[in-house]
């Protein structure tokens, strides 16, 4: 089962058209439906990667950029960016798309770590993953820092 | 606002993973539930091509292939066949991909034709299809065809 | 099992007040949210006709005539056209109410073919059904028409 | 706006398919969700009764008989019981149906008071009932009684 | 298993954000979705005092007081009045908070009636109420007084 | 409208019970309904304590500890941490009950960073925090702790 993929191998992409049942008072998505709307393309990813069921088990760094309008589209991007053992970080960015005008924009962006397990919900080791452009290199590594920092914070508590 | 575009400026793709409250009781995912899916991709696509609000005026040879299972994840793609004035014929494919094994099939598929209109839901042209590929050209043939016969079963009527 | 029934012992009825989350950024319904209801109602009906589990298998001749806008009254009716083995075709039609004018219109309508089956998912007969009224047997003799057309297209493919 | 109706003019029925997503661990539909079913459809019968904008005002002697479980059929019926100046009390029965064995049973039932109301929110009269049939003329002496308790119960307090 | 207990050892509270997907269109929260809110309360209140299954068996007395409107948040709270051998009924108030201001109002409130059970949905005793505050030994009198009347009324049917 | 508030004044729970329909196919609740859930408790807590409209602008640290399974409820409470002139640090905490044993365990937790804004989505200037307990004290320090982070963390993209 354990073999190396790239991250094209696994990308995810999710178009939604946002509602009013979606919104607030005044009209903006709230940030509770987007975070569903990442968690979800993000387990989808994490699932093409590692062949395996998965579990949410942190969310890092979220940032909602800009606000999305109702009548927007939405569309949320996963890719893995790095494997440790069982675990994988999916890089999710949601961009708000203005179709009258053809325009797109950041609107947040976060990283979602996952694990991979069997059906006793025991971690299972997933594929590697082969970094293959620059950018994806990149991220590689970056993903390797912030774990460091995750594992160092732990060890303080 | 009246500009040729290909389907690949417009092609929509939504991955959705299903889960216990799209099935029924023997765990198998409702026709209605991947209809819903369906039309949003299509609006999606319909918009993105237009430039303009639109709005569904009629589904045809809409089949189901293949049951959906709870756990599968879902992926739905749209894509422009051909436009008329102001309609437009959008081809809706679902996948049913199961990731553990990495495999994926054909489970529905059929046609949706929108009309792109103005805020006072008047009908307004939308820009012309070309299509690139001998694919694309032969679903752009076929969908003048359906039209034919459309407009014959209306004289009759 | 297997018995001859009328139309009328199936008719299924479901009205449902039309919400903001229902509806898009003009206060039109999505008609992905009518297909939804359209294809519950038509299951329902197929089901009291079968007295088996059903599947949608496949959506014909669907029309959205009307646009349905928040706070109407949707009225969704479902009725048994003709049944043939084991699948079965149902006319659905979806009537906007515009309850303070007390005034209602066809807002779609539609063919849903769905096939009786039994718990592992294989297809069993389903009653006969006898047309009662000179529009009933007018709907069984053009559902019959309908068949012809569908399985001669599928030869062609 | 103010003219006599039997309650034939205003019933109100809604057929539903009991989901997973409905139910509780042991595969039972909740209580809520009834609930909210029970109030749609007798909003829907107030207004059409009515032809005004309705809100809920109470609910009385509402019991559930027998449970509900998934894949069965919801249907629910409501019908104007009586109506007083600007209030209506609303008769609602919710049927389960074992669409398998062609059975069905009185799952739930209760009175819902809404009341007539303008774009302000203010009370408005609404059309008179006139019973027809001798269930009808029990049903609205019944719901004067009730009436009578709730307007002496309010004094108490 | 069978052990007394004070109200406070069960009470529940939700505090929940009105969106426009639970409101109609004049801005008000559709009565259904309040009714499904207090249901889903009392059972996770019936739940944490009887340490079993529960289900709701009746609803008595339920009244909405002021309209809730969208943008407002919405706070259900419910406490055990008084149990029976195996039935519990409990008091569900619902409140509305307008926080620009800084102001609560009571929006709806009414009596619940839920019964212990088995995984076979058989009854089960249920822990004794042990009220303590004066407010709750008045509730669990006038507890005490309904049940009477329901009793006698269901000996009159 | 600028007054200092403790935490006790804006502390916010929501209990709720998790359905089929919130879980995967082995019955574990998906993180992104959490996280829905989540926001939306930070949200009213935001909401309660700056008594403007409030959006989320950032999640941190958040942690899914252990899996909460169907039937279990859910609580949620949220607390601010800390507040820097327009936004809000909140804190998240979510618990799993096993209300047959009473037993419960942290499911998940994180940070929340809101702000709070005018009609027109403009910043607005929060209340002050005054923090009482030893714990609000440590809490509200290690908030500014987190800030500095994400400060220094911006300058250097």
């Amino acid at each position: 089962m354990k073999k190396s993929k790239s991250p094209f191998k696994s990308i995810t992409e999710c178009s939604y058209l946002v509602r009013p049942g979606d919104a607030n008072s005044i009209g903006t998505v709230f940030g509770g439906r987007i975070l569903e709307l990442m968690d979800m393309t993000a387990s989808i990813c994490a699932r093409r990667h590692s062949q395996t069921l998965v579990s949410t088990i942190a969310v890092e760094d979220l940032h909602f950029h800009r606000p999305l309008v109702i009548g927007m589209v939405v569309k949320v991007i996963a890719m893995v960016n790095r494997t440790f053992t069982s675990s994988l970080e999916i890089n999710v960015e949601v961009f708000g798309e203005d179709t009258y005008k053809d325009e797109a924009f950041l609107a947040a962006s976060g990283f979602f770590i996952l694990v991979g397990m069997d059906q006793d919900r025991k971690p299972v080791p997933v594929p590697d993953l082969i970094p293959l452009t620059a950018e994806q290199i990149q991220r590689w590594e970056e993903a390797g820092v912030r774990r460091e920092k995750r594992l160092a914070n732990r060890k303080r508590e």
